[in-house]
């Protein structure tokens, strides 16, 4: 099984001072990730970037290397990004959406995810502990998908 | 740690009829999320009511009790019961939204929780293991808590 | 053929006074609805409650019973209860929603039910005559769909 | 006791391909209605038009003619013909508006009638039958004003 | 000078019952509207039809006769009927818009005239006199814009 | 019978400067309501105010002085003085609000007067002769309810 | 003269912690409310509930045993049940909203009470002193109905 | 302690015809309010201004002159005046916002008190008596304040 | 291949005075469709009409005969027609809707059709042009379906 | 070149206590402005006014005098005064809207100004600075168009 | 005559699942565009990217090498790029939006298109053949245009 | 003081046609601030993008080097990017927004800012003189705060 971990938009900032989101890094939370990915026996590709179209190349990327699903934290993208959206659809891999902090607890514009409509499920508001929980929610899901259930 | 598991209207009826949320049954979740609690070392009290005032009833009696947190699937009333929201603040323990499907595939009524703002974070869309995510975000959460973080 | 005429909130108070919606007690309507019934060889069971929880436990129950369908007048819950929604649609009985008077002749806020989506039919505006010729509706569908139409 | 069957645009096509109005034609329909007015000795006229103008001419003849009520199908008019509903208030005759299909499981715009507040009542969802049970309301209704409830 | 007094739907029945546009009836205010020309020297055609399309026909009828101005009541149809705006737009002859009742003071619905943009002006609430007052109106205007005001 | 004349906010500038309201000065239009009120017989008094106070002051004093009714162009104050409004309520006065221009023509928030409920008809968009048509329907007005119409 | 003091859900907790409510328990309101009693001579019947269908209960039980008003917190329940609202128009009670907070300085969906419309009047934000107010009020306005005002 | 009654536009006319406010004057209700302060050895100062810019002075004059509090009826400015908001927030002296009737059974743009926010409290519905109710409410508050509560 | 070219509202002055449209008459259209279709081996029959109703019936009477698809200009009656929406789901024949203009440049209410739901396909802002790409859209589209694709 | 610096409501209070628009009180600012206008050779006017009437009088006065621009802090006017804007348009003067705070981090209410369409432009955000930079735009901005520019 | 021709985001994976959109591919449909552009004599560029930014690079470098107009499908970006929007203004190239599917039949948000204000015109619902179309359309418009239409 | 000038899309096009922001180049622009930065003894960074990705890049590459402040013109993504508010947060350097025309006097869609909240200020209106008027606002406004106030 070969999973994405998708960060978005000023992740690569997370933790550098202390914030809402905790202090982890983006480094902190990948460890977590490997460590939790090993145990599974599950292979992980890390990729951070600020720019919405590459995002899209690496779902699209993905896509092409035969990867199984997503991890995706899509930042300040999760609020307009239809470009994105479309590229969930198109390439079609199973995909979960975290967040660190708990979305309905901030502004009024962060309380609708234009892009949850698309994934498998969502997980918010746990800090770094989401991406994990995430992790195991779509090793599950993949898990009973080839299963038949 | 007391941990208090609320189900809302209709979750009774869970994997009854082969539905959406899959063919798990309100036991089955409990059973599962029995045994990850055992591994923890973690107590459980499961309760589940079709009636709103005796969720928000067993909200006061957890509290009364001690309790550490909660995990909740408030089922339709996720949607309107600004009693319950007043609930869940009053008692002040920390609270994990669940649901067994993702509801921003469903009707626009479903996506937006009026309940979320009051709670820690939420997990959704991964059926029954929805619960068991939930469970161990939240004995995260309390520990962090606990540890100072 | 076992029906369940269930009337919501306030419904037991019906003419009491002379109201917008006539002066035939709660009493009088299940009256006349048994006589039809008797007329079409069809069981009733007769509810009211004021809480939504009794109307979402009796619409359990009746579907544990192997009722056929239901007569339905929620009363105030018309308009917000989506727990009382999930139970019809979790109970998966042919619904029929009744009500006394024209809702589009009152308040706005009467003017959509959140409820009619998920029943077969809706008749309103026909006072006590609303649940016969709902009651009538009902069998006819009932009918007509053991009959393989 | 003389009342107007109306039927609004396309329902000439009623049932001429299977549809989920089911498969009764409007001449099917009317026939049902005509047997049921002559076990209640009431007289019927039969009208089809897809023009609003004639619609509205034609609830005028009524009321010229002396009719007392209307059972009234106005199809897509029910959503913005405002030119009808002045011609419903201005012809003052007992109005029941019906409809094939139950308008709350379809596009979001056929929730809302702009004609239900100046008729009697509604009735839809029970397809041909619809007609039948707005006509028993509709009789009933009439001969209750008539008896001075 | 020719002008069209234009009736739209339901007009023909104005003043047959005592309502809120009073009892006159519209031949009443025809006969006042035909006082008031001859003195001005100006001459008028008379048409009302319950028929959009009527409506449109005898607009285009009016620009190819080489008329000058319209007196307007559009009913109902002031709230939606977009195809007699683009008919006021296409044939590009002066019109007010006028009506017997004061429409602010009525439903919501009428609270907005989508024709009014398109009309050189609007009189309202003063019964069969809101009509003698657009003539006026639209008499002033159309000598001011001959006179090269 | 004695009329009050009300300008409102900035109307002290019409005509000033070519504008779309034409180039008659406030002064040319009460001259020319004079006249038109000197062959009706009807007594006059004008008030120009840019404050809110004033004219609800102005409304006030017509009362306690006996007077029949106000012709009143309300200028920017008509889209949100619900001071005015009440004071037009509490007066009882028989008003006509009056504007120079079709406001409907002109930016989306002058699409709605909420004065307009509380008055007994409007006239808009002929430049100075809407005062003049205004007064025309107030005087009809007030004579119809003298006379008992 | 016979009240009701009707207290809906979580004021059971009120003051249990240091909350914007204030420090007052409910205990300490009623005897507050208690001695005001005593000195008018009125007789006063204390209820909470978490439930809807209680509160609904209470409301048609004071009805039934003849009382004359309601002092009503609806907590949480003010923002959507239209089902308690039926049961205020049902029993016709004279019944004044009372609340400890000043709403309009909370989150956005308290600003609007679905129930106002069908009281006599509100009193919010004074605390427990609300309740106290509300029953002058009531008090006051029961005396003055009676006095024929 | 010094107090601010201030009257807003058209209240000097209240109870000059009977109205759904009562047949109280401004004057039967300040000399009820005269004999309250007395009472608590409370200090009144009386204004009623039909002038926005009025009341701002008024509430700036208070503020310099050492006043401790405001009831205040902003009667139709109610529901825009954002400068007296202002004025308000600038003064920052305790203030409780009281209106005649029930401002919830009236239009709906009278539903919602922009003014609310940035006072202690409300009080409405009860006539003259709000405006007692309203006093000892903040006699009340501002002794608690005092007392350190 | 039979196709109906159906002109809506207005469109018969297409071209009559210089306007956004073009100087394109309607017969000019048609005979540019006329010779695109004979090349093609298509045949087609044109209507235009200012009535609803006529529009319906048109469409009704075209899959009476057999015709294939339709071009269908609907003109203003785009915005509302739900009528004319519910002809084309009736007899179901492949529609492109096209129009002369950019709807997308003009006023707001015609940058929503509430028919393009039911076409195949919209085509805007090419003056006549748009119907002779939308006569080939249609064409494409019909053999494509005849073709198994 | 003659400007004038117009205060709106509440801006006298202005750093009489320490508040979110600084320390800085109106007349600090005037001081600031004075010597700016002193080094360009530019003459100012200064008022401040809590009534909406004496702004319009001044702007209105400003015209008359010849001025040439105006340096506008419309207060809590800025978000309703219609009436204000319309002067604005009258006076057809080059006019900056300026405010002490950044509106956009304040109550949703402030997130529109109404006048600023009718300005040149906007400076927010920098306490008493707003002022000055909006002085030194406004004189650019009337040196450019007396350059032709 | 050269012309750009515009892919948007994810249209590189069209047709490479069987999708909405067909089976062609991004490949297929240039090819038929080239066929196309050949016989007219007409040069074209192809460019597709998945990055707003680069997308804006193109219109600029289309601009600045002489071209004379766009065929751009914007895919998801057509719901929320302002900043593309800003582009095609800036660059002021003729420019067509195209869409493979009917943007009508699928999600609300896909029913309102930023970017067609801004364009010539609009084709979609033809699959590849959309752009076809819009490529006929643009030749057809920019000839017209150099002719002096 | 370093601080960098961020032009967002578009920006590097202004001036090349004669537009509604005037004739001056970016380049103008950058001339301009440089000379005044001159002045003040300030260091500038200049960057222009038409990527969302980069313009955020450039946000936090300014942070990792220290920079104090940012003047920024975000251009069309002023109105959607979500990922640019973050960005803006995250490095919390002080910014002002400016923009060279005032957007309250363009399409509806400009009228609101989702990153006027978290700049200090705004300056529009001005062309290039709004970029000198945001340096001078911003190097005040850091000067102030170095200064404690």
């Amino acid at each position: 099984m070969k999973l994405l971990i998708l960060h978005g938009p000023n992740l690569n900032l997370s933790g550098q001072r202390e914030t809402l989101y905790g202090s982890e890094t983006m480094e902190d939370i990948n460890e977590l990730l490997r460590r939790h990915a090993e145990q599974e026996g599950v292979e992980l590709r890390f990729v951070q970037s600020n720019h919405e179209g590459t995002l899209i190349d690496e779902l699209h990327r993905a896509r092409a290397d035969g990867f199984d699903g997503v991890i995706f934290n899509p930042g300040g993208l999760t609020f307009y990004s239809y470009a994105l959206r479309d590229a969930l659809t198109a390439v079609d891999l199973a995909t979960v959406e975290v967040h660190l902090s708990n979305l309905h607890q901030r502004e009024a514009f962060r309380h609708h995810s234009i892009l949850a409509a698309v994934c498998v499920g969502q997980v918010m508001g746990f800090r770094g502990q989401s991406y994990v929980l995430g992790l195991q929610g779509l090793i599950g899901f993949l898990r009973d998908k080839a299963g038949g259930a």
